[in-house]
């Protein structure tokens, strides 16, 4: 893509600090503001590099943008969406990487035509259970899907850009409308973290000396910041309790399959999630 | 400890592959007889320099053993340790490498006064998804938890040297009852086994772009190997049926409060978890 001029990330925690560190490592663009609500950890972020300005102040941060990534929790983007849309030049792209795009993309829609037409919802699959730009990697988006979910309001020429944004920060893009996104990453993404959460819980510390690797990979994203998965999972509650149920029914069928120490049943049970995750494997590239 | 004469290792996949490459690593004894069913495979191990005799005649391969490690599937390993029993001198110490306790304890003490004096039953804690003597390592056991089970029976001098050849294989020893080992194990390391596999059947292969970090680390374990997890899950299956239980009561809450839109109930049911595994990881070895 050409060089962009000022893009301004919103929100330099783990994922803005990366966006800022790619696009500097890779001379994306001209300026990199970093706008946030802590000048402290902002000019600490400008320290380590991730960003060229620091501004508390969203006007002054999207004022000359051509390009605006909101990167705070779910349950702000479509507001500071909004706002970008309202102060940034009416020709910029506003661009989000919010783990959840059904509510956020509805809510900017009903919002104004103006931010309906300047925004094309995205969601980056990569991220860590560490939080705050000290973690931020300028390669957290080599390689990884970037899912953009346009609409029928969004502008043909904001999603071409918004493809070549993603596409050079190293993402591979994928695209779907936002209910589906919502729907796959509840069973891709929010069930795993469900999943390692009810692990780690069910688990009384006391036994932990008898816990190993099966426990110490199962439970990894349960470190993961509170309010953040608060949020994602408040904002897709509906598709999450669908992907909830259906895991438990797959308990189920092996609690019942113990019961009758069936062991038919048990072995059908295994080797069918066995081969699932091996195809899995398969489709992995090399350096995953 | 001093050093052994001979060590037959019953069974040589990656778990018995691991103590034969450590045991000859680290100069402990005089010889390692490996002991398998398929002499093709046992002669590649032979040629890696996991054993140093190979022999598929049990009773040739325990005859002057001062030490027999049966590290056959669970199913199988009661009557591996009753054989050994019979065929090897009766000084030698009979231990094994089973993920399960209590049955095998059982079975053998019923067996006969002579397997029940001349074994210590024992779970190291290490393991792999991968299986075979191909991906044996000599470190396996270095720094991981080996569980010893005796019991009223379990002669002391056994015990004793027990202790010595698992931590001379770089265990730290911990000691319970098989019953009780049984329980916690369920907890630590079946019931992720069977959560990872839940996960992993649980999305379809068309979603696996959109699955990322936390579905990776969460089904690592699902390619575990088919035969070897439905003798675990079945010789466990009572734990097993009540961790399963647990988890699902766990689940259930999050659908509740996901279901009312409960804010505050979703953060705690997340943070309680979170700190769980925030204190687990404060606790692990820094190499871990």
């Amino acid at each position: 893509m050409d060089r962009l001029g000022t893009v301004a990330v919103v929100g330099v925690g783990l994922i803005g600090g990366s966006i800022g560190l790619a696009l500097r490592a890779r001379g994306l663009a001209a300026e990199v503001v970093g706008v946030g609500r802590d000048l402290a950890s902002l000019q600490q972020a400008r320290e380590r590099g991730v960003i060229d300005r620091a501004t508390t102040d969203l006007s002054r941060g999207v004022a000359e943008a051509d390009v605006v990534v909101v990167c705070t929790p779910v349950g702000r983007i479509a507001e500071d969406v909004r706002h970008a849309a309202e102060l940034a030049p009416r020709s910029a792209l506003i661009t989000d990487a919010g783990s959840t795009k059904r509510g956020i993309v509805e809510a900017v829609e009903r919002s104004s035509p103006r931010a309906a037409e300047m925004y094309v919802a995205a969601h980056p699959l990569a991220g860590s259970e560490r939080s705050g730009s000290a973690f931020a990697r300028a390669d957290l988006y080599q390689d990884r899907v970037c899912v953009l979910t346009p609409t029928a309001r969004t502008a043909s020429d904001r999603l071409r850009r918004a493809r070549e944004f993603w596409a050079g920060l190293g993402c591979r893009i994928v695209e779907m409308g936002p209910a589906e996104h919502d729907e796959v990453v509840a069973y891709t993404s929010h069930l795993p973290h469900a999943l390692a959460a009810s692990l780690a819980a069910a688990v009384p510390a006391d036994w932990h000396p008898l816990a190993a690797g099966a426990f110490r990979d199962g439970t990894r994203v349960a470190g993961a910041d509170t309010e953040l998965w608060t949020a994602i999972f408040r904002d897709n509650r509906g598709p999450l309790m669908n992907a909830v149920a259906k895991l438990q029914d797959r308990l189920s069928s092996l609690k019942y399959a113990l019961m009758n120490d069936d062991e038919e049943s048990i072995r059908r049970w295994w080797s069918d999630a066995r081969a699932r995750r091996l195809l899995f494997e398969a489709q992995q590239p090399p350096e995953a």
